[in-house]
């Protein structure tokens, strides 16, 4: 076992070793290729990385990454020399912020949670989160979609008691929505994903567990009730050997569905996010590193996914089905084409999605797409929807249960939620998640009542007006001159006295 | 008869008294279960607290929700000690704002009245009118719907005399408008609902009176002049007995419709509301409570709603025919199924509302829905609008004489107008009523002027362009980068000298 | 004769003489009546209040107004005390933005004259040139419906020479625009619409004189070259007597085409010209005449336009064609229907028009209507325009040439403009309007040149794309919570320095 | 050989001579003709001008505008004097700005160019390259038409290798775009149009070389490396014999396409650039020469073009074709008729284009126009597209490569790209012209992979939703009164401490 003070003398460029999780590792011929710059890694030469490296990894990318033999073996823990971290004006700042939370009572429907996060989360974790690609068009128009949709509400029916229960590929869902795959949960709270299993648990919604997760798949397991249900959402890798490892090891932990990403062959450019990262470097380092051809733009997520196998095809459903008996669904569908395709080669559904925007840009809406599925799965094949045997679901863009109404009324099995579910943990701890699900349990309620939907069952196509839905319009730029020339009116003004507005 | 002295001992959370109109209640048992939470009773324990309970309670709500056994009786007046209000800087600077005011005459339309209210009333009052469900699209769409309907004047017709008046429900109204049920009136003056009873009579309009008035609906029917119609706005008492008394009253105090509400089984969730409540209370004890359950956020009106029957159905519309001979009418309807669904049942009429977008967000506007009922049941049943036996109504989103004119030329009989009344009141009390209808008058001679049309008959659909009335359409998110780039063009500029602009 | 002495003895509310023109009026028993409140008139009680009288009122004001018994005849000139007119700071500064106008050269377009007119001219002539009905949407509407209009332009045409000259009416014009009639031309300059008149003669195109022109009719004919061609605009006076000796005055003096106004029964609300009215008064006083029933708030405008008959129907066209042999043309018309019976009655054109956006708000504008005219005149009537016999007008928010040549592309004879002259002379006095017509002159060369047509009777419906031209939308209401959530996309900043943006 | 004493005598109005790349010219008698004004000429008299004169004129503009004797000959170099410019503080400032530049590789799109060549490009310089016609409308246009088209991207290809090389012309080509001929290139770098042809040879794309630009033809030509492709663009002269020469010239050159522009038969107005040359004048000057019909205030560019043949026509092309073998393409048809006519003459191709909003606003955008042709010539002559023998581009707007990818699937063969290139070259030389193309491969690389297109033939029709691509909206004017009565929600606030939103 290596002693701290032996660990400390290896602090520079020359030979630098760090700590992760009690075990050392000799970094020095990966300081150049480290995604993040080697900058951050000498800050941390000789002493422990782990607080630093927790939230931006997932548990295995150091031992994966690194050759078995710069993997030096374990440290004794009273020996490692604490890291002083300087607190900065700015985290202090964050700090007084954190403290000023209002009462999570005050926090009265998702959004709430997002202008919290904003405030409160460091601001590499919030870019992390909340950007998306290129000009984020679709990531707006992810919830701008819903707004294209409206109600036609029933009355004098008996809503004296609603019921939004469901099952999700045959699982029971206490509402009609699940928690989806995203990564890196610990940015926001050093529970990570375990907060969202926890509440899941709790609340009887699902849970999918991503594959770049910052708490690793076993933990995240473990942490669920007894029979609590789980999926796994799935990166296929370059080698199929480590994807059969994986999948088959999800299998026989009890994961109940697996859903295969297939709209990021490569993941997307997040230039909110790429901007963090420069501001975390020494500019003069990132400009030559630019030039030298080591793109360090690319950000962290980016890095740690090179090996996702741009090469996955229709062919490789197949094997799929060889390995597991898991029910497969494919995650990131964008158009009906490929939706019919999934249902001939006998998968179990598809997620209507584009990444959370975060893939694409000006690919749309999951929601507008389940019209498209809708409507040509049954000119084509016959089908009805919400079908038991190919279940849609979409996601990105909700805030509201009447926007997963919306999906329900059109078709969807369920919904995923993502990033709302991140900022209420992220803002608020645990109490956050709970009160995340409890505002949308109250909303499912009020809302079905307002639409005279005693059961999910009730809620069906012919209560919402979809006209709009394939609408993108953008208006004709605006005439300047005209504008500036205009005088607005005003209304009746108070004498003298200074107004409140 | 109890005496002020011996009720001002009982100024505690273990033994709180208080006084309302004069009698005497002990609610130190009521503390923990009041809406509006305990702090604000315990400020007046032991004192009169009618100043305070009066605009944001309907009379009765203190004897019905406090069991009998806890009303101790009169007290003798001289004995009560008067509460000292503080006046707080802000309230200083409202009183300012309302000595501030323009003259009446200056008053030059409905929004003017918004505008005026919005800074004179106190901020809950504010809140609890202007607020809507949770985004407040609806709210907005209900005005936003009227700007979509373009008109098709004609010219050359002699428009020397205008008549705008018409019939109700077979009663003559000077304007083809009523105004609408809205609750508690005191909130924005002390008269409430009397003064829109007053200048409804006044000027020879309808009123339609509200069950959740917070002026008795005696004595709102007590100050109408002979001969003065009102109509009546119920909410259905999960018990139908207190229900039958309070329609068979209204029957017999000369009620000539009876306006069932249908869109509320639940009062919604009103967040600009729920926010102000916050603010009344102490943040510490707001926040325990949320988590012990009792969920003061909700606001006052939801509380004093809690006796509506969610299980109201249309089974139950036989009983109601059975209980009064008054037409039936209901209000709320969404689609053209339920408005079908209502003449086929031999209803007298339909409100075509979304409850002012208080209640379910997304649902279309009144005006909107108006189109498609009004196409449907010409298809299906042959009706032509407006008609004798089946009357049509919208209201929400009214500010011009233009817009209750589009409503008519597609055939409803007449529109509810609410919150510019509350307003009208709000800031200038009764001579608020009486400009607010003089302007709407005023309006209505000078467009059917121009519109062509001599009388309400001749306001026909041919005078209407609807073609866009179904368009809801949000336009692509904006291109951030592109427009922060884009250097808007100039106009030529003054020299040197400062611009007026 | 009287002298200015003993006219100056009359000075108070009891005896009240003012002197205009040279004449003497005793107004005493008017002033209750004067739509502009009695108090501007007492400032000049027996003094000279031409300066004040003369931009605001047509000519013949005072002496259609007065009984014969108060015209107490002329002054002598000499003894006339002049009035000392106290500049306000507000003056002053009008004054030095006046002193600091860009050199006209430096105005590039007709939004130029406009953005320095609304600096230069005083508040009440802004207010009464740029105001218009209600919430003033039909008024920016036609502007903005030149904008639901793209060009289809042609190349490789031979356009070294290009010619826009055409004629209205038969009579010769050198660009597809007149100028079209607008009250109160002295408001803006002293030479009222005599500017208009010159800059018409110079540069050959045909003015439209109003009815309620501030200079009297004679003048504005007098002003004109031999030659020249000139329109009149009629208002139709109750008394048919008065109607008929000015237009067989007009037809004498040579007017080659009646335009009789049709839109404006009554005169329209204008609510930024009456706001400015209440500014001009002693509060109190209005308020009081506001309840009083003489309603001041109106305007100058609606005031001197009582005369106007609201009985006027088709039948009184026989009528009109009896008493002149000149062109009769209804300016005001907007739907198809109202232009078939034009058509059919054997008018010989109409304008399309909604009198600026100042009459019923929510009308259309005329680009619109022309649309619809000429696809159902053909319909009906196998019409195709232009159309000799039978020609379509237009007026409304034109800015640019282009504006002009997609009217003229859709089967427009001529495009009428207002405002943008009236901004032109107010801003620049005559220079401004040769400038104005230069600058149109300029655009229609360059741009009939990248359409690729020669001539005027090249510019066809194919080269327009009309299809979104009844498309009147209003985009959902916005979700103010989530977009406050959303942070901006920053492109690259600068180091350190300040930025230029 | 003059000596620079010589020349220095010459330093008044009534004697000016100045030096133009060490030659001396006699400009004395040009001074009042000069487009851009005496008053810059005399800065320079006697002087040397080559730094003013070379950005802002083709290198032959002096030698083809003065006669033969007004050209003096060769100055002794040593002898001549060097100007001092005063560096103002504006330019300081501006200095600054270049020396704050971030560095390259924080740049992220092509956005971040625009954004800081805006800020270190000198303000005449910025303005002639972002100005555009009239109210500009066209040239957002052209941006914001792609943002109405939606991809439909597909799922689970192999896109291990995407290839997203082309060929133009029957040329290679290693995108799908081209550098587009734009005017003036020294403008932003002293290297001007050089910048394009390095960074085009070195990145395998190809360049159009324009008529106006800032470095001679030869030139640009000698800077091409072996094998490069270049285009030419051709401004026709009304002097067919220049014209001539300049083709065969550029033919004997080796260029490989002839892209004769069609939409400037007269330089469009751009008030921004007008407005510019005014700030540079003396205002007086100005006024003046406004009046004396010398109108300066078209700008350099309007200038130099007066030799454009406005008669061009359809019947020339057939002397083009007799003149020289390159393939011709028309540059600027903007209409499916135009398209056609051009196949049916049997040219090589057409770009749709408006000339970046230059010239005729309201012009829609090249990619809308590609829709209509791509659709009426598979109607009227079967062609589909891209197509071998009759190739389509557009160009106008792009920004992003998923911009260029909509007009790949929807048929061109390339996109012209002006521009975002030559503020890439002016905010950091040519490295930010490596960037900027850099950038590009990076997008189409990451965008074909997510679109599923393995090669450039794999983006087809079926990938792109154009459903609005044709849908030209202008929203409803708003209503100002409901708006500023509205209150926006707000969301859960912090306590007390300072948020940092």
């Amino acid at each position: 076992m290596l002693s701290g003070k032996e660990v400390a003398k290896h602090n520079s460029r020359d030979s630098c070793w760090i700590i992760v999780h009690g075990h050392v590792y000799d970094v020095t011929e990966f300081l150049d290729d480290h995604p993040g710059g080697s900058k951050i890694i000498l800050k941390y030469a000789g002493k422990d990385a782990t607080e630093e490296y927790d939230p931006i990894h997932p548990p295995d990318a150091i031992t994966t990454n690194l050759p078995p033999e710069k993997h030096l073996g374990p440290v004794e823990p009273d020996t490692v020399e604490r890291v002083e971290v300087e607190v900065t004006d700015e985290e202090k700042a964050r700090l007084a912020r954190i403290a000023a939370r209002p009462p999570l009572s005050t926090i009265l429907n998702l959004h709430d949670f997002e202008a919290i996060a904003r405030q409160v989360m460091a601001d590499k974790a919030w870019a992390y989160y909340s950007s998306a690609a290129d000009d984020e068009i679709t990531n707006r128009e992810n919830h701008a979609a819903y707004h294209r949709i409206w109600f036609r509400p029933r009355v004098l029916r008996d809503v004296t008691e609603v019921d939004f229960a469901t099952t999700i590929l045959g699982h029971k869902s206490s509402m009609p929505i699940y928690i989806t795959a995203t990564a890196l949960g610990k940015l926001g709270h050093p529970d990570g994903e375990l907060n969202l299993t926890r509440a899941a648990g709790k609340h009887g919604v699902i849970q999918m567990i991503p594959t770049l997760a910052s708490c690793s798949f076993d933990d995240i397991v473990d942490a669920a009730l007894p029979g609590q249900v789980q999926f796994f959402q799935l990166y296929v890798n370059k080698d199929r050997k480590i994807t059969k490892r994986i999948v088959q090891h999800a299998e026989k932990r009890g994961i109940k569905g697996l859903f295969i990403t297939v709209d990021a062959p490569q993941l997307g450019r997040r230039e909110k996010d790429m901007r963090m990262k420069f501001d975390a470097e020494d500019p003069s380092e990132v400009t030559q590193a630019g030039s030298e051809g080591v793109d360090r733009s690319q950000g962290a997520a980016r890095a740690i996914s090179s090996f996702i196998d741009p090469g996955l095809n229709w062919d490789d459903l197949k094997w799929f089905k060889s390995i597991t008996t898991m029910p497969l669904i494919l995650k990131g569908v964008q158009c009906w084409e490929d939706a019919l395709e999934a249902y001939d080669r006998g998968l179990a559904g598809v997620v209507l999605s584009n990444h959370g925007g975060r893939q694409l840009d000006f690919a749309r809406s999951g929601i507008e797409v389940l019209v498209e599925v809708v409507d040509k799965l049954k000119e084509k094949r016959g089908l009805t929807f919400p079908h038991e045997k190919f279940q849609l679901f979409c996601d990105g863009g909700v805030r509201r249960a009447t926007d997963v109404l919306k999906a329900i009324a059109l078709g969807a099995t369920a919904v995923g939620i993502g990033r709302p579910f991140l900022y209420a943990y992220s803002a608020y701890g645990p109490e956050g998640m709970d009160r995340a699900l409890e505002i949308l349990h109250s909303e499912f309620e009020m809302n079905m009542r307002l639409l005279g939907a005693p059961t999910i069952k009730h809620v069906v196509p012919s209560m919402v007006d979809t006209s709009n839905i394939h609408t993108h319009i953008v208006a004709v730029p605006t005439d300047k001159l005209y504008d500036l020339n205009y005088e607005s009116l005003q209304h009746a003004m108070l004498k003298e006295v200074k107004s409140k507005l």
